[in-house]
């Protein structure tokens, strides 16, 4: 049997598509911020505008700092990947990670959603293959 | 009163140290990354060397392709943010997500934990900065 290259061998491994985008969020509302039903909302609404599927979400509300209300961190385990949106009231600031997987699911226009929501003054926006496919 | 410059008013705000490593690690042992209770210790491992703290874990196995076992994601919200693992065992692949706040938490120390485990043949690393130390 002919030696394979690097290349055949690639090409038999299930090709993995995975988009990350992330954004770091400041001058946000800091009462908007400390709501984790609302924020829960806004982390379940981005999943359905992004088509993708909560399997479980997990929340925490944190204590407060400096006479400010407490941050909140809300991960979702979804079936492409996952969602995570964590914040600090006591700074106005808040980042949102979606990754996601396979070619259906849309996570910057989850990303859009949860940012119209929040309303940030100044954002820091990332997007990142999080595939298989640039192996080499 | 007098009108504080945007410097003046940013000093203000609290400094949040936020700092998110993440990789795709390729050539994985197959059998190994199907494996939730190994992957599970891994992700608790990982946590306990780079100094943080759990507050929920969520697992799920996911169905298998072509014959090979299913996949596995693991994510964990902690104190100081969230760990991710996320494999797919027919690509030999895996994520890995470490993303913590704090100055006292080491997440590279947590993903090379996390990657002398699972031994990648290859892998692309990434640093960012999470906080909103730069934010001008």
């Amino acid at each position: 049997m002919a030696k394979q290259t690097g290349k055949q061998l690639q090409s038999q491994i299930r090709r993995i598509f995975g988009k990350h985008v992330y954004g770091n969020m400041y001058g946000l509302n800091e009462l908007q911020i400390t709501d984790v039903d609302f924020l829960t909302k806004t982390v379940l609404g981005s999943a359905k505008i992004g088509e993708m599927h909560i399997v479980e979400l997990v929340t925490k509300k944190f204590q407060g700092y400096n006479n400010v209300a407490g941050g909140v961190s809300i991960i979702a385990l979804i079936e492409e990947s996952h969602i995570a949106l964590h914040t600090w009231p006591e700074s106005s600031y808040a980042t949102v990670d979606i990754y996601s997987c396979g070619e259906k699911s849309k996570p910057e226009a989850a990303y859009k959603y949860i940012m119209e929501k929040l309303s940030p003054k100044k954002q820091k926006f990332f997007s990142v293959d999080r595939g298989n496919s640039s192996m080499s």
